[in-house]
């Protein structure tokens, strides 16, 4: 598939130039975007798309497909250009004409879900790459589950400067070595631009060499030589290393006046260089025009994705694993993992342990890996603090990716966006740990999460000034509302080992949301003693202690500060008055219930709120009038029960708050 | 110096045996922390120290010492005892005997200003590496402004594998090997060991290799071989580059029986190991107790830093650039910026510009840095988006540090933990940019600013949805609410040109707090058109139009949406309403103002809060029956316009919530 004829190589220059002419003139008809990257590397993506990628339009998500990845997300009309060519029935020239306008699926970066084929949201760089890499990683354990027949892929990744100088490309490309990784292969778009001007400006590193220490196979090709890139991608395949290319491009090349010059980075080129372009091309055509022999060589291309997918279809009916294969791609049998925590939940309101909810997690997690076998754990090396590897559970390695468990390393940020990336790929259930403080360092990744609806975990223990002595690096007090601020994203932080099983409900069975899990490093007790088979932390918060007749005053609570409530409406309940608690392990939750339940739950009476973290986000559940009890300013460094007296984070100052409130109103 | 006599070498191993012992004992004590760093890293430091680093206990913030910074944080005690031995007044035995007690010095990873001599606060892994080279940046800029009589030291950063698998690393490394930062040296603690167990479960990277890649010296040593040590410090000091010196490291060494296994990396080692260290050691004093002459060793380092110190002080009293320097390392003249800035304001309140406020902050910039020459702008790539460039500032290149412009290319992370070392080091006030979304990439240096007090100023352009057509990968939605989280950091977000000024008097003349400005792309116009001396957006809040009457409603807006506002008060105020427009520029600002100027601010009529952002945090502002019109969910793809209406934050939104207040009120 690799050599070609000389007529087919005419033919091939034709296709890249179609990608080039289609992304300039969108971008002119847009008067806003990136025509710079498109047409750098319209030669290297119709060679990689014409003889090796293998896609198939009519059923985009094919699980055996090759992956391809634009991780210079701004270059989206390349893969826009690419897409229509191809025939994605949901890429007609109407889409491209109205690029980057409302409604459109030609958004200004690529976008997961928002047309057909996109494999994952790009634009903030390094995340293509990182990814990618969890694709990659993917790919490899799908292999070692399902063997050759089901799940044998490539993953193909483009990325430029800014990707490689972000931070989180070390944590993909150390993590992908490491791994070997070796059906992933990384083009680098090596123009020597960045927005600021030539890349001398802010960097001087030697690409090559780095990838080389990171285990990594290294190629050099002129990114517009066709022959050269096709023979590389040979080599690359052949190699079991990751393997990296770097092409040396031009920025906007065919544009006769701005081709390698940051000008045409991301702004238009302007009609006169664009009929300067057109004549430099030998393109005639006007706008959004392709003659039909540059679309029948695309849609070669297309036939031939189709017809490996075929095949691939006729394996798998007859294949030995294919139910289990079928089961791994479609939603988690939600029944299965039901009972069975129901049947741990009514243990633990039994058994009644104290527990860390960190501990309590590792438990629910017995169950629910036992139930979903496409869950992967992993952490950031923190795996005996977060509790996140089971005792089945083992290691995936370079030499054996059959495991379930991911030593990601002190790497954060590649963690979260390599689950990303095995969530994209389909077929397992990524969750990862870290401290909760440390969700910074995976932000970006995580809100990629959230915007793309992937329906990972994010494990995050030690999630407050109870962590002790760690002192106020490490402990969250803002992490909380940051987490909270974030659309799409459900943050449980769990009061006991039951709500912590029904957090891992919510989380496993999520379709379109992902999950944080705010977990406890100091033992807990059990305040859940009352068994019931319905999920309370679905519903966001609820009556924890009801009691009989008007309230006077209700005591709202998270996680470990639930105990204190639970002290406090002891205390003022000897003192004769009438006080309800609620725990309000996810505030998201909460507020998706219907007006009716939230005013019941929280109740006309006083009302106190209490977490160990900052009062912002609390404002939506309390009235100018209530109290927090909680954090203003950053914790410090001290034995956990010290430092909660010292923030005045405690039963007493619960209850004199509550007492406050009832002898004002 | 690096040369000692047989005599001089039996005390130093006494020395670094010192520094074990007081690690372990404390640890101990604690019953919490981490005595492997210490232990294993006790010669590398000791030999540091006692050769080659300079500083003084008695004068901790002497502009000229050498750096030392402890990325590596959790070694902790290695810091403390090191300092105890030095004879810094404020770590005496005792405060190692409190080793993580509240109220104590030694918190468990070094605070900056907790304890004289911490240079910065570190923890997190991978941002002591990053801020030292914002340090040694610093240094190199002002030996170029004062030449080698006033600024000529170095910056020593030890580093553990934790550091250096963070993608934070990748971006610092690059940029000190670019800016050719020869006196920054670089010890790696390569110990083999992580928290989850040997390296090799997560990393099989050429750490030399890369190094080597980002163009820096790199030398390999046995890291408890002193002799070897004192060589390499000495050929790093000879070379120009940036050097690494990988130390081979036993983690722990010198406890006989868990030395070198990751079990003593965070848990301290128990009393027989403790007994059986003491032993190996043949250290035969009780916990706590160091002897005589062992003092006197440490003590004859911290006389020979005393001694350059003082011969420092001569230098400066007679140098021409005396005046200059001890300006630029006192407070900014404030008086003078207040009258510029004032006769600025004047003159936009009269020319009335509609401007972005990133062009705004431009405008500002000019005036600001033209009064603080200390000032140090940057960007993290996005210059001629972000606006941070002056027309008089010259870029720093390696060849030339005299300039006042840095290009930190694609690596905001790196760039904000170079500013806080920019800032720690003294004698600049750093700026720098990127795009408000991509704030999540800089958070965990971000929140070490705020966590230490670094008056350094975020400027975050590209604010809201308002940026149109590169979508919700680049649109802030919940950006401003999870960084008004955060505990000390001024968020302001202004709605012109004359806020946008007052946002950087705010910003330049902070003492201990650092600053986000959150600017617009798009053209806003000047809603302040009364001139004012007073800072009025120092306020927070304040009532931009004040209608005569008792209002029937207060609208609240920020940024881009005050001009909203506005027009919706106009429209209601023809319909007969009487209706006062609040704007916010700051929450945190607003929040410290007294309850007497909030209440009448705010005033007791309905309210309307308006800004392109998720809800959380207004809830402070707003009770629960106003009104909100923002933000619930990420952003779209779309010129601005296009934006607005689409997710209904309009001026008739506003008004028509105003109206259906007014009308149930």
């Amino acid at each position: 598939m690799n050599k070609i004829t000389p007529i087919e190589t005419a033919m091939e220059d034709r296709m890249a130039d179609a990608v080039r002419v289609l992304a300039m003139d969108a971008v002119e008809a847009a008067n806003s975007g990136h025509p710079g990257a498109p047409m750098g590397l319209a030669d290297v993506a119709t060679v990689l798309f014409n003889r090796f990628l293998t896609v198939d339009p009519t059923a985009p998500g094919w699980p055996d497909r090759d992956r391809f990845v634009m991780s210079a997300g701004h270059g989206s009309m390349l893969v826009y250009a690419i897409h229509h060519l191809l025939g994605y029935d949901d890429m007609k020239m109407d889409q491209l004409r109205a690029f980057r306008q409302l409604g459109s699926r030609t958004a200004g970066h690529p976008e997961y879900g928002h047309a057909k084929g996109i494999e994952t949201t790009t634009g903030p760089l390094g995340q293509g790459l990182a990814t990618a890499v969890g694709m990659a990683l993917a790919e490899r354990m799908a292999n070692a589950r399902y063997g050759d027949d089901l799940a044998s892929h490539w993953t193909y990744v483009l990325a430029g400067d800014g990707c490689l100088m972000e931070g989180i490309s070390h944590e993909a490309i150390d993590m992908a070595g490491h791994l070997g990784l070796g059906r992933l292969i990384l083009f680098w778009d090596d123009n020597r631009i960045t927005i600021d001007g030539p890349t001398d400006l802010s960097t001087s590193t030697d690409q090559r060499a780095r990838f080389a220490a990171a285990g990594w196979h290294v190629q050099a090709v002129d990114g517009h030589d066709k022959a050269a890139i096709a023979e590389a991608i040979l080599a690359a395949r052949a190699d079991r290393r990751p393997s990296m290319i770097a092409c040396r491009t031009e920025i906007g090349h065919g544009a006769p006046n701005k081709a390698g010059s940051h000008t045409v980075h991301g702004a238009p080129l302007g009609a006169d260089e664009i009929a300067a372009t057109r004549k430099a091309l030998g393109w005639s055509l006007p706008a959004f025009e392709v003659d039909d022999a540059i679309y029948s060589a695309w849609h070669a291309v297309a036939d031939r994705g189709r017809a490996a997918r075929e095949a691939w279809a006729a394996r798998l009916a007859g294949h030995p694993c294919r139910e289990t294969f079928r089961a791994a791609h479609a939603a988690p049998d939600a029944a299965t993992l039901d009972a069975a925590l129901c049947a741990w939940k009514a243990q633990l309101s039994k058994e009644a342990p104290k527990v860390a909810t960190r501990k309590a997690s590792e438990m629910a997690l017995e169950v629910v890996t036992e139930c979903l076998p496409t869950a992967v754990g992993g952490s950031a090396d923190l795996t005996g603090s977060n509790n996140t590897r089971t005792a089945a559970q083992r290691p995936v390695t370079r030499d054996d990716f059959s495991g379930s468990y991911i030593h990601y390393g002190i790497r954060e940020h590649g963690m979260a966006a390599a689950m990303n990336g095995i969530a994209l790929h389909g077929g397992f259930f990524p969750y990862g740990g870290t401290f909760l403080a440390f969700a910074d360092y995976c932000r970006p990744a995580m809100r990629l999460s959230a915007l793309m609806g992937v329906p990972v975990a994010y494990v995050m223990t030690h999630d407050s000034i109870g962590l002790g002595e760690d002192g106020p690096t490490h402990q969250p007090v803002e992490t909380l509302a940051s987490l909270r601020a974030m659309p799409n994203m459900t943050v449980i932080r769990p009061a006991d080992a039951v709500e912590t099983a029904e957090a891992w409900q919510i989380a496993a069975t999520a379709a379109r949301t992902p999950t944080v899990l705010c977990l406890s490093r100091q033992g807990l007790p059990t305040v859940r003693i009352e068994h019931s088979d319905a999920n309370k932390t679905a519903r966001g918060a609820y009556l924890l202690r009801e009691p009989d007749g008007e309230r006077d005053v209700t005591l709202i609570a998270t996680g470990s500060e639930v105990e204190l409530a639970l002290r406090a409406a002891e205390t003022l309940s000897a003192e004769g008055l009438t006080v309800a608690v609620v725990s309000a392990p996810s505030f998201e939750l909460f507020a998706a219930q219907d007006a009716d339940y939230r005013a019941r739950t929280l109740g006309p009476a006083p009302r106190v709120g209490v977490e160990a973290a900052v009062r912002q986000g609390w404002d939506a559940m309390l009235r100018p009038d209530d109290a927090f009890i909680g954090m203003t300013s950053f914790g410090a460094s001290a034995p956990a029960a010290d430092l909660y007296r010292h923030f005045g984070i405690t039963a007493e100052a619960v209850a004199a708050a509550a007492r406050r409130l009832t002898e004002t109103a």
